[in-house]
């Protein structure tokens, strides 16, 4: 006898939302006694589990805000470079070379890879395999911009008189574990949830243990990046203030945008983190309604 | 006919593990169609749902982790006022009474805060009442210090000549939203979760809808108050390399303490966050599995 026992209490928050689809793959019989295969249309002609307006307006708040967020803090870091520090350079000058650095580091380690982890809750009605690969791409990109944003701190460094120490301060530490997590995170990644891609049925008890390390990994990395922009950021302005002092109209005004890149960054740290663990996602609650529909 | 409908394979992720009980009170016939009592003694006799050695050994890590970093970053923080800072006084130097600043706040922000969050998965076996009351007592006693720590920073910026300005760095402007939070969050906790209890059965599901916000919110208040104290250090860390420069073997060796200090405020702020959503707890794993009965 077949049921469909859904529960009208849907769970409030999502185990890490992104990624969930990963634990019910199609064509897995190997695991024994997994449940039947979803059954969407079911699910979908079922009014009870239909999403409300209440979880209708906190999906899209949380999904508008984190994209507002992401591209804004960038665009602000581009601003404050370009009209404050004075733009770039590369060779030319240490201290426009150094410029490049901040916007190339939060280009990368949070634009894109906060749009990466963001699109496992956007693109959740396209095939999930597309969505891994752009998941992939994002951070991908992400990797020339973390890579020339090091080599311009690195350079300008050196290019100072007398040069600057490196790997001394807070920030510096946590940047470099900020960028190994990252490379361990994507190379684990790609040949985890791509690679072994090719034996599907095989490796799929492995890829399925992986998924929630990754997803928490992930999320930790994400963190780190914004501790780390966070600490840079603080630097740089204890930096000025004992440079210029509070003396000028110009730097004030200089002070408070870079106060206010600091609670964005804040704010973007706690916002993904909410975004990927909240649940009432229309896909997600239908991954655990799946999950509920048990044989008897 | 009852039947038992397990399913083989639980959640490996937590929809923010703590608090999770608040949705199967006893007492709630009022909720349509609510799945029927727990039957723990049901879940303990199965062996399909053991944990495993895997399972207690990341429990155990979380655990025993989070408790030594809690504890750690205090020691560490009291260490560094005592040894390199001076120590601590009240109105007679604005420099010593600042002392009290990072201690108070860190012991009230981060050691209280972050054990009060933890109890949740510390104590799941307890009654849930008696762990709501000691979340609540460990906030109550977060209260004198914060405050004690706002009146000591407050005070010491007015005593030195020439005063300094309030509210001016990142760090205030953080401080600020994260004592408002935590004001906003004790006050809603207080009477959402111990006075409504009052009458129980006809506040149960606004106390439901409360949880995930409640502790969503609080995750956040945490990770706010970590990023403050990260910004709180980077700052004082860059007035102090601005006075006495990396000339003495003592500076450095108190910089090195200062680095170790952020580190640890980072480990603790994601740490402590996937503490809360792992879900494989004995306790979590019970409320998830009761979940499941189903009557058909």
């Amino acid at each position: 006898m077949e049921t469909n026992s859904v529960s009208p209490l849907p769970p409030l928050d999502a185990p890490l939302a992104m990624m969930e689809n990963e634990k019910t793959p199609p064509g897995t019989p190997s695991v024994t006694e997994m449940p039947p295969p979803p059954d969407e249309k079911r699910y979908e002609e079922d009014s009870e589990n239909a999403w409300n307006c209440c979880s209708w307006f906190e999906y899209l708040l949380i999904v508008i805000l984190s994209t507002v967020l992401l591209i804004g803090v960038l665009v602000l870091t581009l601003f404050w470079v370009i009209f404050y520090r004075g733009g770039f350079a590369w060779a030319d000058s240490p201290q426009l070379q150094f410029n490049l650095h901040p916007v190339l580091m939060v280009a990368g380690c949070v634009t894109f890879s906060g749009f990466s982890i963001l699109l496992y809750r956007l693109c959740r009605c396209i095939k999930h395999l597309y969505v891994k690969l752009t998941h992939m791409l994002f951070h991908a990109c992400a990797i020339p911009c973390i890579v020339m944003a090091f080599l311009a701190v690195f350079e300008s460094h050196n290019l100072v008189e007398p040069p600057k120490p490196h790997f001394y301060s807070l920030h510096t530490w946590l940047g470099l574990i900020t960028m190994a997590m990252f490379a361990v995170q994507f190379i684990v990644g790609f040949f985890s949830f791509l690679v072994l891609l090719c034996c599907e049925n095989r490796t799929y008890s492995c890829r399925s243990a992986m998924v929630p390390i990754h997803a928490s990994f992930g999320l930790a990395n994400f963190m780190m990046a914004v501790a780390t922009c966070v600490t840079g950021l603080v630097e740089t302005e204890r930096q000025l203030v004992g440079e210029t002092g509070l003396s000028t109209r110009n730097s004030e005004i200089e002070h408070y945008i870079m106060n206010s890149m600091g609670v964005v960054f804040v704010a973007l740290g706690i916002i993904i983190s909410v975004a990927v663990r909240r649940s009432n996602a229309p896909a997600t609650a239908k991954v655990y309604v799946t999950e509920r529909l048990e044989i008897n």
